[in-house]
């Protein structure tokens, strides 16, 4: 049986919701530059599949991935004047996610978690869920509980020496670095170009941020630290932490509600 | 080659720019019941795999697909209380599309294709490609060009005889009807529940709307009208009479632009 | 006495309320360029006429008319970069209708008909009845019912032999043209530049659509079609026709409602 | 020839333009109740017929008439919560307004008069008109003059010593009371009660403003003092004074425009 | 004890909003030029300053001062054109007063009052309480009660007198000339150019208003008439009047609530 | 002559900007409860005096503090519903920076610091820089630069040292905790309750977020940890870092600019 929401059909969903509302999963992407080797949609696929894989072990169910996030920033993306870059205005993001989570919640889908892939989406996603739960709330839709967490919220100390055995530079400057090449390594690996793979000192930024951007004031590859310690092995170790340990969170986080 | 955007690379979607813009396809779908035989993501599911066969003929790129769309509506797709339907607001929806036109444009991305899965999604994406032009002249964009398109609009009276040989009752009520569900059966027939085809007489709608809609004023399987006479052949025949047709008018729609 | 809702006084809609909310009709136009014979207000003034006229026989009221709608589309209304033009963005308008029907609600007029005179309006409408209802549910008012509808939705296939005795090339054309020109001579001949009437071939659109919109791409008069089969006569057969019949219709609609 | 926009037709208007923009005036009304013997029209009624004699004399434009407004304020129409009050948000009024203002100059109409017969809108209004200055001057329409006036401006001393031989309370008070009954005694004698005028001591407001509004801390019949002093002479030297200096001070407000 | 919410901690609010909600008084100022004498903040200190002394009296609560308003008009504070003028869209502002009243209300401060400073911010405030009703009432919060009031409503005949024994030219003028400035030289003489108190002859303004503005179409110094006769003494007149006079009016205003 | 931009008048600003614009630090706060030991506007407090010292040192201005922001969030403080927050929604908070942005620059003020003390701001600061140049870019206005910092961006590991000199637990638990609470001992030692500085274990959160967040969830005294190692003379060592490292990076922030 699928896990995905979009191949099911609606008498199924009917027939799952009066069973007792089952969790649904969205992942939340972006469309981003990721460095020479990595593809556009790195931030969207990763969680998909994760998610996939989360949703079949708890019986969960996954929604159709938001492919388009809130703006690259330049110290946790590269930033968003890169080509390759597609994004929404905050305000549309928050309603998005608004919209979403309250039609879902209106049929019934009141276990909602916001799964994401992208660093820059999480106050929005944070502003989306405050937003939905005060109109459910209006409309009398109160049993509604949304979970937010981004997919690397469970990398552990272990998993960090696996993945830097010679000590993490920052997880600030991981982008289209090390983790998430070795991720898709072993998810897609025929999506990275493993010949492109960068390897150059990380980027140096101030402190603070500047706006308008000055892309002449860093220089980077599109990936903010080397990704040359990727490896597919490393991909699968990250994966087969985070399935059943997200999987374990997700279900706590769901204990004891009313419906 | 991918003809997939979120397959590429940004040096690679770089590469394609500064040789001259390519088509980009976005495929506009919906998460929205479609009867006891069609999976959710019908709507989404057609725009882009004929996006993709599209692409392919005339070396044009296909964007992620936006999965949700505007609100069905009962004589269009049964209505958006039915189970399986989760959709923005108006508003929101004008403006995520709005947002992404401007998008692609300020990354040179200047020959956009909207490319329908969903009949209610048409006037939002009108006002859509309205306010992204108002929006990138003002920055001083102005050589864009939007092509609106449903995937349905070559269906021919050629074609028309093919899928309805006892002649068509109407194109209104063809919701997850003959077409779609030949289409599905061609191109996805995994996802079709084939046992489960609906045969009964067309919904009869009154002439006019009624808001809040009674779903007791109205008999069907959540398809319009029958299902019944769909085959994989009648979809074969449709994908390969549209997919040549669409890649010619996109040509055409896109001639004598200055860039 | 009067159906025009802004020649009646406060305390004398207070004793129709009272007495059981009558049904109030809200003639929603367009100021949009007609051809060369037809004046801007062609579709503000039908409906409203239309409107004063069924309200007469069923005893409902008629709100001030909405005079400025929906931006002219190239392919229904030639266009709004016609001189004589002048719309409202897609979002103000849903807000304009949703918070004038909120607003009637709130004083007891619950039952409104979208009366409508222009094309481009009609999705907006419907996102404004959605809207509204969403809004005065959460303010605890639930017995409202909104219906749309246009005002040709009730021109049969008897009238159509009337107006197009040598066949009807397409409603999408018919902007400004037999129709519209036939009830304009019947209702407001004074108002009918006779001598001015075109007769050309109907425009010839491609079947998708291109924004911005090039006017050098098709060739009309600001009718799409010729209207120079339009008599006063033919405006008098549908006028005549439709009023009774949209009479019975609104009826209908408000049938079975608690209050 | 017509003042009234409605009636022209597009190439009439395009003429107009063509030879040098015409002034444009709109009248904004609204829908609010108005004492037991005045229309719920009038704020609509007076400004539109005092526009077509203004545009009469000075060869302007009359475009069609807003006739919903800004919310009733206790103070100054009563209260929103009476019978026969249909207003719409600050923000819709805004916008409404904002975008007629950008399409008509966007049309080449250029010279617009914001002609006022609703104080509650005049600061919505000024909004507008910076709104839509700045979106215009965004899209290179830098030419346009936008002028505000109530329809009262030009009320001076003699006038009011007509209106009030024995003494002015308050302009504050004057809603659906002496000015606006005599000036509709005069424009639209059909549509006063004439048996209903009230005449009563003045409404007693606090000084400040107490939200939500409580109908039983006042004492009124929907006219905020009396009206038994109203004459249709008194009706007829305010039009006639007004009109002509109106007309006079629209001419001087647009002079010395480049276009 | 201190009067301002901002120096209290959470503990010391808690149980003041338990043994029953205190008045919360918030000013609203503006950010905008006073004339070559007086600071850009005046409209934002004497509302705050002013509220300090009445909460003082009635056991109110003072919230901090929001310093920035809507937009400086000509002829009420010289325009948002001159130098040292900041102002916020009219929706902007609306929702940022709507937001802190349904914020407040929902901790249980269901007691405010919006105390003005800036003529400019009367008709938003106005709306933001009716935006603010009607979100609260959705989400079951009923029992709230707004107070709109300008520091300057209790300014009766005897105080004019005072202000100025030899007549007051207009209220509307008074913008940086005598009352405002022997007000600022009664609570904040420091901050007053003493040397730089203009004097000339009241600006003179058309009966319209003109967008955009000419700045060249008046003559004044930012004070729109004389500040020639302020004095200390004219503020503490001003001041001593006032406070308790407010205090009284806010404690009427707040009778007779449920709460 | 003083660093507050409200304590100028109208011409000293205008002699100041055509001397060259001055850099303009805007300190966002927020209205959130701090512990049982601090007051409610910490986070407006610290950045404003912060921001006086360092303008002091470079020549810079102080804007009126922002004094709410975006809502408190558990894990970084407390959360909003604890009493005494109030906060603005993400749309509107994102608004009102914008505008004033916007505002400041079409006033030559092009050099302007979002000089935050709420983590929770950060984001929604982000957006409206975005926003605000993509505005002033279509006015004209192009040579704008935004400089966005944390006002704790320059704790090295020396001062955390001083702070803690047994090893810092979590910054993202340091809300109302030992730096806050020294720099208030420092700064404003009359507004912290010193004998209910808490001292319990740090708040322990799961991984994830929890909408709506369940206060009983987790167990602190609205500091999310110790404050008991907190002294003035720790404050004074934040702040004598602080001050001139701030002030040293804002001068750099700002160099090279055609203006």
């Amino acid at each position: 049986m699928t896990v995905r929401l979009d191949e099911m059909t609606s008498p199924e969903l009917d027939a799952r919701v009066k069973a007792g509302p089952p969790v649904v999963i969205l992942p939340t992407g972006a469309f981003e530059q990721h460095g020479p080797h990595l593809p556009l949609g790195t931030d969207a696929m990763i969680p998909q599949r994760l998610a996939e894989r989360v949703a079949a072990q708890i019986d969960a169910l996954v929604a159709p991935t938001l492919s388009y996030g809130y703006k690259s920033q330049p110290k946790s993306g590269g930033g968003n004047h890169m080509p390759g870059c597609a994004s929404l205005d905050g305000a549309t993001y928050t309603l998005m996610v608004r919209d979403l989570i309250c039609d879902f919640a209106r049929h019934g889908l009141t276990k909602i978690v916001l799964f994401d892939g992208h660093m820059e989406n999480q106050m929005f996603l944070t502003e989306a869920a405050d937003l939905s739960l005060r109109a459910l709330k209006s409309e009398g839709i109160t049993d509604v509980r949304i979970v937010k967490m981004g997919y690397w919220i469970s990398i552990n100390a272990a998993l960090e020496k696996v993945l830097f055995p010679d000590g993490l530079i920052s997880w600030e400057l991981e982008h289209a670095a090390v983790m998430e090449t070795s991720v898709m390594l072993h998810l897609a690996p025929d999506l990275v170009r493993r010949d492109l793979i960068p390897d150059h000192p990380p980027a140096d930024f101030p402190l603070y941020d500047v706006y308008p951007f000055d892309p002449a004031s860093v220089s980077h590859s599109g990936a903010l630290s080397s990704a040359a310690g990727a490896t597919a092995e490393k991909g699968k170790a990250v994966v087969e932490t985070l399935v059943p340990e997200l999987a374990r969170q997700i279900t706590e986080a769901f204990q004891n509600m009313t419906v």
